[in-house]
């Protein structure tokens, strides 16, 4: 019973397999492998983007860090939600790659509103020399709170990104589980809403550890490349990225596997509403939840050997009823019978 | 026919095989992965080394720029040899990770010597807030000539860099490669040498992408964490770096692949040695070679399809019997075959 | 009438002379001048301090950002007021100098209160490697908004950083104003209140371009003077820093000037507290005040050629009597005919 | 008699007299003063160079370094001479300011020739993404071994800078001194050259601490002001940064104190060339010279108090005749008796 994270569970199968079938004699190093110009097509192709720059790094930090710095200057602040990967969970990577540019976080929860927005920009309007400039917009989708953005929200935020001629990220570290939600193509849900550059998850859909950056713009190609290098991303044995990659977008496995972690959720999500006592904090929509439930029921999930993160609350505490919080995430290999197992605990 | 370098060649099928067999079920995220503490343990046991506290990346580059980082300071100079990686090839990632730290180039070789090294230092001493502070000594092991230091050599430099209390770093990329040539025991070429921290390579020889970061004295364990994680070089899957380290060390796979590399080079030298006309630029000890041999046989070699990095000169030019240098590496998988056609081509 | 900073004002007598008066003949540079040793015993001796180390820089933002980044990793992350000057007002030179931490914002005023901080320091407790971690508290003292903290409220708060072993900084560049309303000697104001390190400010209250950083415990001196050299603020021709704070000191100019700005600024309260329709947003303590009048008194003002910050609203709109605020400032050298004018045009 | 710098005399007094006829009333702070308007006003004409974007900051380590920064990439690096200020003073700053650039040593003396620099930038073309990009050549005039570029040699450097599309930027810290020397205008030295910035030294030559930074491109004037502020050397009381070098200006200040400088330099060469035994380091050409004479005449100049660098070889020493260098340096300042003492001390 495996909930802590969509970072804990297997490998995709497909992508073990590619991952042997590149292990065939010698390939070019540092990602001039034949593999990365399919890679590279598949995405391009996948985004409509004929002229987009992509590139693999490892890690999901990596991929916004490198996508934010190539699109800000260290004076310049960074706008995101208080809740945010780039600004809770990532060390003071976007800081440290930035050369010191600052985060500014917006509104008050998971997903920023275009009134938040533009309040925090035009805040930033005022202070001349004195305060950080204003730079780029950064997105969740899925947000860390398990919600999502509809084409429309994006729309709005991007909009008023684009009246102060900010460039947008999108943090896609769950790309696939709100694009299968949203029913859009990769495009709508990008660069035809106004998103310049995307860190496209891999690592959490069933890849090993990759992570795609796409610039729809490639004027910064090669700026983005040397960063990664001096960030020392520049895989050596650059094929084994590719691979993956390859592999996560041949016959669609990037949507299915991010359907199948939807739908196990679902699964989750439906045993736990028939739950009296059990309340969702963030309304469920795609592969993460946070719901509270008993203390009691922590407390028997605990015993059992379930893992997930208590996100408020502790689990050791007089009151059986105290209501604490949950953190769920769901990732394509779960299988049905865990969470069938999950939820009977919870019940009780 | 692939001497381009230790990094284009296939991974080792026990490797892929330890991929296969981690890629079991669910494992605690980002280092907390039971395959982990094997590998410290095996390390530990390796270097004679119970206390050192050990951790892992995906590339050298991040190896050397987290260890040197974590014992310099940003006003500080790092001191190394003028063709080392850290200088040479890594785009500036050593002054990124140090916030800034100056490389101070000691010598004009490969090897740097005890004589060049104190003169080094020593300059620094005269310039008090103005110039840069002393900090690191950066050691290549085996250099990035081929050549490697005698356990003599080493501790020549650790003495002068202990006078002056400097850590000291080496980079190991090629480290089992040095050490089955020196025949000692991998604590006797490093804390017993005086060494401080090592990135302890397993990309060039034989793995994925992976190489461990050793501190001998753990008192700077957690910042290494912290570092490593700011530097987006904490890896969620991390299990699948734990599998390759540990079926690196597990049954002598790092030496023997080391010793298969040293001796598929060695065919290569016994062979490029018995041509007229074939001279060595630095005297081969490794897996690396230069060598210089006329322009007409770098043409057969290179119509025939070889790949490998014609080092000075250039291939187009009039006359046939000028001599090019020629950078020749070769892995633990290169083939005999290969290995002889290309001294047969190179003979003419 | 010129209340827009007191950073505006001439540099006062005494200091002019002093810098006349240190014009003679050859000094030592960087420091090494005979004056900064006098000024080095003034500090002292005004603080209680026999073994602070004392270093001079020409700017606010230098004594802030550098007495930061020596007690802050870059991993780690500064708690701050919202309205600091260090966030607000520095365009990320804290981040830069501290290599990329994070500026934390607890509370939503002027003041942080030990609630506040104690949930924002507590909050990071819960992310292990993956948040950035607890570094110092900086409280500037007056506040931005003009408020004062009592020693009781200081106490309270170095209580909560010290409970958790962080370094807390006193950005003190309106020092003195704070100090003679308090009516407690320097050392009660810092480190007998806990202050580990002090930003004390002379430019605003009389000086040209002077101001001192005060580490109470000198182990960190030789990094901080590192860190001035290498941050482009160690002056050659130190002396005329250290004439300018050397006068500041002396026959308690510092405590002078202040007290005259502090009663500039009485002066002008008394005038607009007598006035119906002014309101003050934050009760005034020091010499700058924050009120609201309307429209029409800031347009008789504005074409009076006064100078001030119109701090919320525009001075263009339809309505006269729209509330504006306004940010007004006094220094030592204003004066009573320019308030009294002021006074008299806000009342019209 | 005090040869140590030419940051160790007096201030000059018209320099005083505009800090004083400056101290009168309010000003706008950050730059804004009208005396900088005066200042811009005076630098376009004497440069020839109407759109020329100026800035005043108080080092030239951040003249420097900001200089750098406004034309350097992270992944670049600067090149510039093994004895360059930037190199060996400046702590690190110039990587700092640069956000971790580094900086390739050109040739192994005080001029760069243009063979020794295009060997250098051709080096860096051979790495691609793996080393440092090629960034800005930065050339000192008069060099740091008191010698000074001609014009044909400043533009074979900057044809070679050219044909690499590489920004030049000139340390002309004692800018003046050479300027006389040449006797050319200040365009001529500059960009009729090929120089594109200018760090343009005031303090070593009668001013108090102001250096300006002139680009004679504007299109970087914004993030030169954003750089500025956060390295904290935006002064708020800048109209003292403005006066003083607005009197530096004035009336050919700049230049007459120049030619003192270098004619009180030419009385001392003059002396110690008529002594037997006394050989010069550099050919003397500016105010700043190298010259070797015996241990004996070094201990005679220590006893009367004489203050000046021994710039090889120690006090302390058993052999009179061994022959140490002294580095002397002379301002405008240093008057004729003190300069006829020193020579007759060292004649013995």
């Amino acid at each position: 019973m495996f909930f802590a994270s969509d970072n804990s569970g297997p490998v995709h199968g497909a992508i073990m397999d590619a991952l042997a079938q590149a292990n065939q004699g010698y390939a070019m190093a540092y990602g001039a492998d034949a593999i990365m110009d399919n890679v590279r097509d598949q995405i391009r192709t996948a985004f409509e983007a004929p002229e987009a720059a992509v590139f693999l790094v490892a890690t999901g930090t990596a991929a916004n860090s490198l996508a934010l710095a190539s699109h800000c200057q260290p004076y310049e602040t960074v706008f995101c939600s208080p809740v945010s990967h780039i600004h809770e969970d990532e060390c003071n990577a976007p800081e440290f790659y930035t050369g010191g540019a600052k985060l500014t976080l917006v509104g008050h929860s998971d997903k920023m509103t275009p009134e938040d927005l533009r309040s925090a920009v035009a805040k930033e309007e005022t202070r001349g020399v004195h305060g950080p400039q204003r730079g780029p917009v950064s997105i969740t989708q899925v947000t860390e709170r398990g919600t999502i953005y509809s084409l429309d929200e994006l729309k709005a935020l991007t909009t008023v990104a684009k009246e102060f001629d900010l460039p947008i990220h999108l943090d896609g570290a769950r790309f696939a589980n709100a694009l299968v939600v949203l029913g859009c193509t990769p495009a709508e849900m990008t660069w035809k809403a106004g998103i310049d550059v995307v860190s496209f998850g891999g690592t959490k859909n069933g890849c090993m550890g990759v992570e795609a950056v796409i610039l729809f713009d490639p004027k910064k190609a090669w700026e983005f490349e040397l960063r990664r290098k001096r960030g020392a991303h520049l895989f050596s044995k650059h094929r084994y990225l590719s691979a993956q990659m390859n592999a996560y977008l041949n016959d669609d496995l990037w949507l299915t596997s991010a359907k199948q972690a939807n739908a196990n959720c679902a699964r989750l999500i439906k045993g736990l509403r028939a739950i009296d006592g059990v309340s969702f904090v963030h309304e469920p929509q795609a592969n993460i939840i946070f719901c509270a439930f008993p203390r009691s029921a922590h407390q028997r999930l605990h015993d059992a050997g379930a893992q997930y993160h208590v996100w408020s609350g502790s689990l050791e505490g007089e009151n059986p009823d105290e209501l604490l919080q949950a953190r769920l995430v769901c990732d394509w290999s779960i299988n049905a019978a865990d969470i069938d197992r999950f939820v009977a605990l919870v019940k009780g």
